[in-house]
């Protein structure tokens, strides 16, 4: 999978912009971009950002073969020495981010990238598409771990993912945020997660017969004997059969440890609990009752609230598109350029008509404020690169729109954590990738700094960004500036 | 690209089916799998179907190396003769399909597997993935195509795509479905498409002052000038300052061959009307006028009916993500397997409350009906292979639920085309795929045998899909036998 070579995953524009740079600018100019998100998808109370593993593989690799260079050539608008160019670019600048697994909110740099124009341009479109899929994943996914309440909940989305990195990576997403394993094999043997699954109805139809089909699976994996009963009809033929299954590998000797039903039609609370006494009175209470058939965290929500007796959900189509809001709005743009006079970088702005979209300019980082005693988060202050804290003094936090709603924390009741981290240095990569499975359980450690009415799956609280008061000022001047104009 | 080893793109469950095929039952034994879909996404009247290139470098490259041999044995339930067995695992089945670019209906097949029970279980996964995706994304650019009429629409979509799959093999549907260029240069590396594209907000940003920033891009791509002009203030500083610019260009005697304005923002009605006004006036009537930013069919519908003077039409994340309905219900199902002794295909059928999800039993393919003056399609007929039909005699269509709707065609007023052509014979590929270009124009024509009425956006007219007698009669006498069981 890491073989392909992605320096052409851009937009055209980015290349027509290099070209324009290179010809007409210094080109070695150095500028930092932000790519930061507006809204929470799903109307979540926050983000689960990921995907930064895949950024570092297409950073590190970024070079235009010359089969990429005759590509351009032939598109007719690119010329020779900018081609040259080409040839001998990579990336040599810094980047900065968020670690994968992390709880972010909404005009946080997820990841900054300082680098000369040429560089930082070129990078836009594939960082992006990388961060804004991982994330959208890892977002709805924990959702519906969420409303899964400590039950197991399994991806199996891969048939319905938009092409075959949405199924792999899209998994891979779904494991940080909490999936207990993957149907996807492609997914397991590239990131060493666990992988689950069990039989189709095809499996039955191929038999002779219901009990045939369960017999012959149980005869094979034994040790994780999952049936599936609603081929024929559930109540009458799988269900009964499945538990004849099992009285014949318990009366064999054979160690249940680790079985059950799985149910992927018709109305899963009904058919649960049916299954449930039905299971209980031939002795086999523990049995795992798993469900799948187009679930989301609504409907699994809803069917605990009409206690169903279900402890295993396989989550496919609404969990690998995140169907409902299947795009994670992510965007890159430029907050500063370098004077080359000064060395010190020259904050720059996007206006807008709509306040929330006027960007924050300059070298930002942001600084992460947990309540000393609870462990949660209070507020993320987003500042300037160089302002320091003393966690010992008080703070005052304020809204950076509503500027009259303030808050002010008391010395020695908070501590503070800075959230971006140096992935690139001088184009070297000095961050070590934690494997998949480390992300999952630190993402779960994230999930704890939150209160539970951040994490409703319907109009959670909002956790507070605000800007340092320096930077504020910063921006407003720059605001003031161009109103002046 | 194509260098990826994709065998481990499956369920895991597809793994553990082969197993037991291999361990409990004939291995060899001849099955056969329709791919259909259900329902037409975003309520379209029919699906364009796409990604069978995909499929057939999936099929051709089928093979189980040894990093993925030794995966599956630390998996833990795979038992050596199985592993050896995979590793000389090769596609020797059969596969018929509909050309790309064709427009398909609810349950036909768009895929027929005709392999040992082994292959076509493997390749499930993959093939719907493929499959699902493209067709999702050909399906919804048709819409945003129709919706433009006449118009161009780009395909901008990479930043919001799911993964670099996605933004890479959903342009190359988008392009399939009639968009005029994608932005994405690998799509266009790939797979020999025309690339577009001009600057972002952050060209402009680079500069000290919006006009500089103009002239720049002007000297540097004047045979394709489109200037965004919404970075500070569209009518007051954008569009002035592009006229001043053409202006300039016109004074120097370069052509201005391509040329105009990009919005970005704001309310596209009013400012595109607001546009030509002042571009008509400046004497540039034929700039171009083109929008972006979150558009879909039914903006660019109704910008159209409120007299937007845009004439060309930039579409990203609802069209890359098919974002209101981001996936194409495609399955997977077994329709017959082989008896060993009598060489003929025993038909299998699935069973379901509900009478649409029955599926058809059989070796199937399926016949177009045409209307001999016209040219639109009548009727897609399934049946048998094997089934004749005359066209010089009159042929009766019944709709295969509600069986008294029933119509009949006169002798010689119709024509007839089998949908479906071999792919694969015996593992070999007997079928050269066209290039994008080639199956854009080929879909041009396909939609060319639809009614208008097909193609509207809302509520189109359903094209009936029927069932031969042959199938009919078959389909009833196994729903019969099964309900006697």
């Amino acid at each position: 999978m890491d073989q392909r070579n992605l320096t052409l995953l851009t937009d055209l524009y980015e290349l027509t912009m290099m070209q324009g740079y290179f010809k007409e600018k210094d080109a070695n100019e150095t500028v930092i971009f932000d790519m930061f998100y507006r809204n929470n998808p799903h109307g979540n109370g926050f983000a689960v950002c990921a995907g930064l593993e895949q950024v570092i593989e297409y950073i590190r690799d970024l070079h235009f073969d010359e089969s990429d260079i005759d590509y351009l050539r032939g598109v007719g608008i690119f010329e020779e020495d900018f081609l040259d160019y080409l040839r001998d670019f990579r990336f040599s600048g810094d980047i900065y981010a968020i670690p994968e697994g992390t709880v972010v909110f909404p005009r946080e740099p997820l990841v900054k990238v300082i680098a000369p124009i040429m560089q930082a341009q070129l990078v836009e479109t594939a960082l992006l598409n990388i961060i804004n899929h991982q994330s959208l994943i890892a977002t709805k996914t924990e959702r519906i771990v969420y409303a899964a309440k400590g039950d197991g909940v399994m991806e199996f989305g891969l048939r319905r993912a938009q092409g075959p990195d949405a199924g792999t990576y899209g998994a891979r997403a779904a494991m940080i945020a909490g999936c207990i394993g993957t149907s996807n094999v492609l997914c397991g043997k590239m990131f060493d997660v666990p992988v689950k699954g069990t039989h189709a109805h095809s499996w039955i139809m191929s038999f002779p017969d219901e009990l045939t089909a369960f017999r012959t699976y149980a005869k094979l994996y034994p040790s994780a004997c999952i049936l599936l009963v609603d081929t024929y009809d559930t109540l009458n033929s799988g269900i009964p059969n499945a538990i004849q299954v099992f009285k014949e590998m318990k009366n064999a000797g054979i160690p249940l440890t680790f079985y059950g039903i799985r149910l992927d039609s018709g109305d899963l609370a009904y058919l649960s609990k049916k299954a449930k006494k039905m299971l209980d009175a031939a002795g086999f209470s523990d049995a795992v009752i798993s469900a799948s058939n187009d679930l989301d965290e609504y409907l699994i929500d809803s069917l605990k609230m009409q206690g169903a007796t279900i402890n295993s959900w396989g989550v496919g189509t609404n969990l690998i598109t995140a169907k409902d809001c299947p795009s994670f709005g992510g965007v890159y743009k430029l907050a500063a350029v370098k004077d080359k006079s000064t060395g010190s970088f020259i904050p720059k702005i996007k206006l807008s008509e709509n306040a929330e979209k006027i960007t924050n300019p300059g070298n930002k980082t942001i600084q992460r404020i947990y309540d000393k005693e609870t462990g949660k988060i209070i507020a993320d202050l987003i500042c300037l690169v160089g302002e320091t804290f003393d966690t010992s003094h008080s703070l005052l936090l304020f809204d950076p729109i509503e500027t009259w709603k303030k808050t002010m924390l008391a010395p020695g009741t908070y501590t503070m954590r800075e959230l971006l981290v140096p992935i690139f240095l001088k184009g070297e990569c000095v961050y070590e990738t934690p494997k998949v499975m480390d992300i999952q359980a630190y993402c779960r450690q994230e999930l704890d700094t939150l209160w539970d009415e951040s994490k409703r799956l319907v109009n959670p609280h909002k956790v507070h960004v605000d800007l340092s008061h320096e930077l504020w000022h910063m921006k407003n001047q720059l605001l003031d500036t161009y109103h002046r104009k």
